[in-house]
């Protein structure tokens, strides 16, 4: 397919959701590690379960848009904060794999993903980029009411 | 320019940030009008200045990538809900009229805005959407505290 405007390349894309992902990764190294199963603020999930939702989102989501092989949503438990920081590592590895095997011509194609949710897959990868900026942001509150700093929001490094 | 891939054209993004600004609404009309100005978590700015950020960096920045001309950042401040729900809604509209004009082949230039920030087109546009769904998931976890159900993420309507 071609056409006469591209707001950015695949590349681009993913490029930009890794940093992301990096920022979130310090939040996760910035927790306490006996605040992460627990600490909450208005009975909202602890963030081990907030980022237990992302890796359950964005890997899968990606494969799945690459394989078309249908998926059940679900998510892998960590027992420590270093069982999730491994977890979040391999997934930075897997979703530069299955990112790099999206067709150019997908990203505009409408598709349905964990058997339920339909869109075009830009929609649908956004939506997993909008949803960690979400979560990684409640994040922050529950760090500032325990009293740590969190990484800047700029600090993609 | 032509390209071989297109992630998504520049409407589709206008689309997408549009859908989050509804959201956004939202949460400030969940809002009650006696806690806006005031109720935080751990010390963080209450929801009508992170409100105000996002009214401060939207329509300003799409118009300083439409016309070139270089403006400092700054915020207005609301001093009801009502009036902010009005800044809101002008801005809508204002974001749909600039961000029509900004040129086909502009979305990679890279270029300088708030005479500070340089980076390409997308960059600076995804970052004031990425900024607005941190600061607004920050708003989700002040209702939570506050006893009041925040709209759901995925309501764009």
């Amino acid at each position: 397919m071609t056409t006469a405007v591209a707001v950015l390349s695949p590349a681009d894309l993913l490029s930009h959701w890794q940093g992301l992902r990096r920022l979130t990764r310090k939040v996760i190294e910035a927790y306490p590690e006996d605040q992460l199963h627990t600490f909450s603020v208005g009975g909202m999930r602890p963030f081990a379960a907030l980022a237990a939702e992302m890796l359950g989102i964005a890997v899968p989501m990606v494969k799945e848009i690459v394989t078309g092989a249908a998926s059940a949503y679900s998510e892998a438990t960590a027992a420590s904060k270093a069982e999730l920081l491994a977890q979040w590592d391999a997934a930075t590895a897997e979703l530069d794999t299955w990112f790099a095997q999206i067709p150019a011509d997908k990203f505009g194609e409408t598709v349905t993903l964990f058997g339920q949710y339909t869109g075009p897959v830009w929609s649908q990868l956004f939506y997993a980029i909008d949803n960690e900026n979400h979560h990684r942001a409640q994040g922050y509150v529950y760090l500032r009411a325990l009293g740590i700093e969190p990484p800047p929001f700029w600090d993609r490094g």
